[in-house]
């Protein structure tokens, strides 16, 4: 057989041992959160029928998702006359009828219509799984990402919102984040604005225009505003909406009265102050709530409340965002579910975390001890205390006999494990053995029992 | 848009939450025993280039793999005359150049041989991912399925597979299994019997007729051994082989005897001696182990220990199996360095469970306790203690003011939440809360406080 120089697909990675223990810790405190708050847990197929998932991303999205060929012999039914036109987009539909999840709210809405007799509403499910996209690669862009999503169907009490705060706040301070802003804008309050200037049909105009105010001014945001059509007049209007200042009251108080000619923007206005007085009820940790009526992400489906959660501890995109929906089980036949939802950006949140070293010290700590013997009588000698460790719940390893001592602290070491037991003849003839602190260089002679009651008491 | 019925595609499946929590049952006590032996865990890509499977497992599984169609114009770059062709076989290359992975063995050798200047060896690794395959479906038998493999590289001590026999039994009997056998054999075995009847050539042939004598019986056996071209006087030196019978020792010493003229088969004696020597030093829970010379999974490449799980309390195939091969990343070019390795069968240990009712009455349980309120002043009333329950680690949810006491009870009853605390106006005036036990029936007036006690010392 050929030597092959192994590697990986473009934009897909392997994940060490070290950067798994950091990874489960970033989903296992995240899923945590969601089980504290009544989410639970649901996964679907890697792959979905390609019907299940075309339409709903757009063109764009159709034209990235990994599609899976056929098995078998997944010619033999394709007209010869199309296979001569060699066009790859009308041949698909011939040779391919799955692809890889694109996200995981799709395959969430097929799942809540699939199974909608045997689900209780409201259902709140959360799902950690990865997904597959055909983007160009590039830094912090992967073909191949998890999603971390936790979403409620059936209900349209605001409580929800406010939670989803909650939860952003509660995971996010127990990982360790100091300073983020969790931004908070209502679809309604938008087209409210849109709706006072009397330019409801260019609400995405407008608010495309707006999005863009921390990266370009005011002076960029009028320019693009007057070039997407919109006159002086229209801008003298919305000047004091889009310089929205002071405290979420102020700026509440401020929309309200800019609102006061739109029946849908006082609603929003509404809906935000409902999720605040929730939130007044709560003690946060670490988060600040941000009334930001810039925001505008998912646009297109988002019907509510619009949430993104940036860090202000490093330069970074959003880490996290969701919003309401209104009909999102509609596409499978489904109508008038409401749904609200929120996703974390585990793998922004991973670079956030290394930058300010807020990974635990022994989070790459999988093994506590390793027992070290010179030879087969060592190791015969240690059997007992490896087991009796592993009976106390400490993880522990025997290396196997006929390595030089150094070796086996070398791999120690590179393993990060704390601390060694050294079993010789002096140490079997005594029952005194020679333990080491290996981040100290510290050495005692303890027995098995005192070795076994020290690390169980860690 | 047209309204399609929703359903996942065909060997594949969605997980409840209620299957969820099973199956996070099944792995993660799987994983914490890998982690109590050593082993740290690590995650390849979901694709790999075919280039690096392909080969790997035969035509059939070179059939049976998932290929990804490239993305972007695909056929741009074909010959029209290949197209005109359409032979399947043939394009499949020009098409497509990733492949979902198959198992987690090929994957791992990769990752070994890629990263190898990274690596502590021994290195013992595990990993619990999907697979996929482009098998006919059937029951137990799904074309996503997940594998959850223990393996150490670069040790050739026997240690490690007597750890493996350890930890088998010390996750099974921790999942509730009570009565299940650990058979273990050894390739060297195998080839001395081959060996000492001058059929070395033979082996395949030999090993696929005994391994049936479970089925067929001694008669089957030596039928098909006479079809398969041996002798009667070669089945005479074979019988005392088959038939062997006893404690695990009297096997070992007939072993030797009948394999004492061939240097192979003796070693292959040594080391299964050796490996008992090292059991014999620990105490199992609920394993049995049972030498089976008839055992030949994997022939092809294991090449030392081989073994194989089967549960003793319902008919079941094996729920694990693996062994020692001394060449595993020589396909990538990295030569000599041996492993050795272990495989749970997670759906069918899921299977075994069910049938045997094994699973926590509490694993369905992910809310604590649910908060029933009339109205809005209730829920206003509710939200303090609301905190205060998941500030003491205590999942717990409220359910959104202006639904109907029943349902609210209901939507309790069926997510299987134990406790619910109702909130009238009565309890808002007293501060004495209705608390109730949902299996029990039982209710009782409690302040919030003792109800926050009461549920942290569960």
């Amino acid at each position: 057989m050929a030597t092959i120089k192994p590697s990986v697909p473009k934009g897909t990675r392997d994940f060490s041992p070290a950067e798994m223990v950091k990874r489960n810790f970033i989903f296992d405190t995240i899923k945590g959160v969601f089980r504290k708050y009544g989410y639970q847990q649901i996964e679907t197929p890697s792959m979905e029928n390609l019907s299940t998932l075309t339409g709903k991303y757009g063109d764009e999205g159709d034209k990235l998702m990994f599609k899976i060929l056929n098995s078998g012999d997944y010619l033999s039914k394709v007209d010869p006359a199309k296979l001569n036109v060699a066009n790859s987009n009308q041949l698909v539909a011939d040779i391919s009828e799955k692809a890889l999840r694109y996200d995981l709210t799709v395959p969430f809405a097929r799942y809540v219509v699939q199974h909608q007799n045997e689900i209780t509403f409201p259902f709140k499910r959360f799902q950690v799984q990865p997904v597959w996209r055909a983007d160009r690669p590039q830094k912090g862009r992967y073909r191949e990402f998890f999603q971390c999503d936790a979403d409620v169907v059936g209900s349209d009490s605001l409580l929800n919102e406010a939670e989803f705060i909650l939860i952003y706040d509660e995971a996010l301070s127990a990982l360790g984040l100091k300073d983020f802003s969790i931004k908070i804008n209502n679809r309604k309050i938008l087209s409210g604005v849109a709706d006072v200037i009397g330019k409801s049909d260019n609400i995405i105009d407008l608010t495309v225009a707006i999005d863009k105010l921390d990266k370009i001014g005011l002076d960029g945001v009028i320019k693009e505003l007057l070039e997407r059509g919109f006159t002086i007049d229209d801008i003298e209007k919305l000047k004091p909406v889009i310089l929205l200042e002071g405290s979420n009251q102020t700026k509440l108080a401020s929309l309200r009265e800019a609102l006061a000619t739109s029946a849908i923007g006082l609603k929003g206005c509404e809906e935000i102050a409902q999720v605040f007085s929730y939130i007044n009820h709560f003690k946060l940790q670490k988060a600040t709530i941000e009334l930001d009526i810039t925001l505008a992400r998912g646009l297109n489906y988002y019907t509510g409340a619009i949430f993104e959660v940036k860090t202000n501890e490093v330069a970074m995109g959003s880490i996290g965002g969701g919003g309401r929906y209104d009909d999102l089980t509609g596409m499978f036949g489904l109508k008038g579910l409401t749904g609200a939802g929120i996703s974390f950006g585990a793998d922004r949140i991973y670079d956030v975390m290394e930058e300010l070293n807020l990974f635990p010290a022994d989070a790459n700590q999988s093994t506590v001890v390793l027992i070290s013997c010179f030879d087969k009588d060592g190791e015969l000698y240690a059997l007992p205390l490896l087991q009796q460790l592993r009976n106390n719940d400490i993880n522990a390893e025997l290396y196997p006999a006929g390595a030089k001592i150094k070796k086996q602290l070398d791999y120690a070491n590179n393993k990060n494990i704390p601390y060694t037991v050294v079993i010789g003849s002096d140490e079997m003839e005594s029952g005194l053995l020679t333990f080491k602190d290996m981040a100290s260089g510290e050495q005692s002679k303890l027995t098995a029992d005192e070795i076994i009651a020290k690390l169980a008491a860690l």
